[in-house]
């Protein structure tokens, strides 16, 4: 293990959340909240000191970086910022138990937009942007960005190659082009520029600039945090319009943005898991549209918060127009199945992912014609191409390791004597990344119910969902230590 | 597509349906139930007039057979069963509607022991054996049964490996002897001799002979369908006891038997399944006593109920001597989990199965070493052998069926307004034929509260799940017919 390495690279994360504090303490100051600025600025002073006193200690680091290192850079990477991110919060006072800052900060960061917060307005406004600012630095992942800017040595991108794989959703790592770093830098300028559309959409639509920027983080890292108490239900239809459209294009798999720039257009529109994203959020809106008809004045209402509920629960991203835990089963039992299904790999949404959905069911079609004709060759193709056995094994182990987690999850939170209905919920909408769930922590309500342990509990559950898994397991794994030692 | 195969293979099993009737004739003649006596009669000469008409028509057949037959058959099989099966409750009129008889019989069939009835006391003697009796036939499987008596010709026992893959229960099969004949004529051995002895274990208690009986048939099948409407509950501790251990018998790999026979103790201590299922429901019993303890007068009377409740859903069985509903959220967590969980292969019990739980655990571990040292050679094994990459990746299939199917089921049942736990869990206690649920489903509740579209959907889950999903997913498959035609 090449423990000077990984704490030089957690001490860059550091310097970077550093940087990335600095817009709060600007927003804090034009809002003249004195304790808030001194506490973001106390925490920017914390996190420089304490990378750079990691980067320091590994300037001499071997070169050797193996998947092992990148999984365990990511994890650690992201718990450090995390416990040093929720700073801000404890030292102003706005959240005074550091374990439902950290849930905070954890759950901004994964993009899940759980809170523990009953009302976000009393906050101030440097911590509410600081707060919203995670989504969008987690959303595209605040490794790929160092990847992006900082040249890091090695030969043939042997670090990048793994920190990407270990912080980027879905079954494969889809190189953009050769070079890792020029990947990295490729998604992030898609991510930027987006972003930048998305606030101008919702300036136009007469948002203050305050509004439009948190609101636009919130999306763009399909995260969920609101500003308001009830979440985006008090802004006008076009706004809300803005958000809907947004929030499906954050959960396109990047690459398709990249092969629009290219105009490669056919190959956008034969784009199986597009067309899979597309088609499962479309039927959803037409049956929940249906469905909720009677609850609204017109039908064009019900397709409004219809279309709003899919896109945000669909994506992961957990804002709310309207209450749906309060619509009738059918429309509540599709909402969890898609809190599940999720958006597409690639993209900064969360769940299973339809890229992995695609690969599960082509595997079970051609399996069971195997079964049928056990002398015929049934290769799984996506695209066209062939789809190597590695990447089927990775989504069945994925899989595997995603159920074993909700069930000791679910198991461990139903210590806490709440319902069956928000403890499934609840778990599943943080191992999604998604926020809200149904019951107590339906849109109207908040994580505040739970203990403390299952706050631990369902901060792992984020982790491991905007994480995929593995860096967390493989930073909880005893095997790990042990050689390590 | 060998059609007159089938046809020959499904009147043979209507003819044995006919003779496996004639105990409940006895029966409604001993207590002198003229008009059950009478239905069971009249379905006896359906069953053979349909069966003899079945067997003459596919004389004839040719001799090729392969998984897809083997699939249809077992598929046609036990709908054709159930469907003749149902009869008698309508003609007796003691369930007036076919659509609830059917549910009831695919109940008993499928050994999950799911009923659509609000009491069952006022049934006749005659109807209720019936009901117990197909637990029993259900358990072991009907084409097992047909493969220990029925000389089938073919070579190399090409018929018997497909029925009997098709009709048991687990990752793979386990052939006990080298001759499929013998492996089915072994297992109903063992199977009637526990069942002989579990019935004198009961009658020793001084259970009335018939209520010994319908027992026995429920416990062995891991059914779990009563004679009294408060299920075991107003049976002594003794018998309570006596059904714990013949479920948690009944839920035990049945090659395991077939060791102790043959005195391969070792092996048997060295099972690793056995190991895992015995370790899961001694773990589950002692945090299941701990956590009911404050609603029982001492700790023995919690172990006790503990204990029944844990064998009973493990098992897939659903006896009850508690409203285990009403148990804290912890309790009520475990045993749904146990209830996805399951039984042993190769036993009468459902669920997935501990043998595959197993294999999903070592292949993750197998997967997470590899991906952590890349050229390391990382085979599963389990019983100190390797596992063959086709199993593997038949599980890994397997539990993508699954998952599809309960997603697909439980989005059907939400058309029904009912609570989300009484539809999830109503759903999982069909899917893995156990019975009761939780909420409207549970141990003191029934499934009269759904729709008949609702009924339909968990009748599909009965078989898939007491089929393990295959030879339904193929019969449901347009491709099957399209070939077919």
């Amino acid at each position: 293990m090449n423990h000077r390495m990984i704490g030089k690279l957690l001490g860059f994360l550091l310097l970077l959340e550093c940087m990335f504090l600095f817009p709060s303490v600007i927003v804090s100051a034009l809002y003249h909240e004195e304790t808030a600025m001194r506490a973001v600025f106390l925490t920017m002073v914390i996190a420089a000191a304490l990378g750079g006193a990691l980067w320091l200690a590994g300037r001499k680091a071997e070169r050797h970086f193996y998947a092992r290192e990148g999984m365990l850079v990511t994890a650690l990477g992201w718990i450090v910022l995390s416990a040093v991110g929720a700073l801000p919060f404890v030292i102003a006072g706005e959240i005074p138990s550091y374990v439902d800052a950290l849930f905070e900060v954890i759950s901004g960061f994964t993009t899940t937009g759980a809170s523990i917060l009953t009302a976000v307005e009393p906050m101030s406004k440097g911590l509410l942007f600081w707060r919203s600012f995670t989504h969008w630095l987690g959303g595209m992942g605040i490794l790929v960005f160092l990847l992006a800017i900082v040249p890091m040595g090695g030969k043939g991108g042997g670090y990048s190659v793994h920190l990407l794989r270990a912080e980027s959703p879905g079954p494969s790592v889809s190189k953009l082009v050769p070079k890792m770093r020029q990947t990295a830098a490729i998604l992030y300028g898609i991510y930027i520029a987006l972003t930048v559309i998305n606030v101008l959409f919702l300036l136009a639509g007469g948002m203050p600039l305050f509004d439009s920027l948190c609101t636009a983080f919130g999306t763009a890292g399909t995260g969920g945090f609101g500003i308001k108490n009830d979440s985006m239900a008090s802004y006008s239809p076009y706004i809300q319009t803005v958000c809907t459209v947004f929030m499906a294009l954050f959960g396109v798999n990047f690459s398709v943005y990249f092969l629009i720039l290219l105009r490669k257009f056919k190959q956008v529109l034969h784009n199986e898991e597009l067309l899979l994203y597309v088609g499962i959020m479309l039927s959803a809106i037409a049956v929940i549209t249906w469905n909720v008809s009677s609850l609204f004045s017109t039908v064009g209402e019900a397709l409004h918060h219809a279309a709003f509920a899919v896109s945000s629960v669909m994506t992961t991203t957990g804002f709310a127009t309207e209450d749906f835990n309060l619509w009738p089963e059918l429309s509540r039992t599709i909402l969890v199945v898609l809190m599940v299904c999720g958006a597409s790999a690639g993209s900064t949404g969360g769940g299973i992912k339809c890229a992995r959905l695609l690969l599960l069911a082509k595997s079970l079609r051609a399996r069971m014609r195997q079964m049928l004709h056990p002398r015929s060759v049934n290769l799984v193709r996506v695209d066209g191409r062939a789809v190597g056995e590695e990447i089927l094994q990775g989504v069945n182990t994925y899989m595997s390791a995603y159920c074993a987690i909700a069930v000791v999850s679910f198991l461990l939170l139903s210590l806490d004597s709440l319902s069956m209905e928000t403890n499934l919920t609840g778990m599943l909408a943080c191992l999604n990344n998604i926020g809200p769930g149904l019951a107590l922590v339906g849109p109207t309500g908040n994580y505040s119910c739970f203990t403390a342990l299952s706050k631990i509990v369902l901060m792992v559950d984020m982790l491991v969902g905007r994480l995929e898994i593995f860096p967390i397991l493989i930073l909880l794994s005893p095997r790990t230590w042990r050689k390590a030692g």
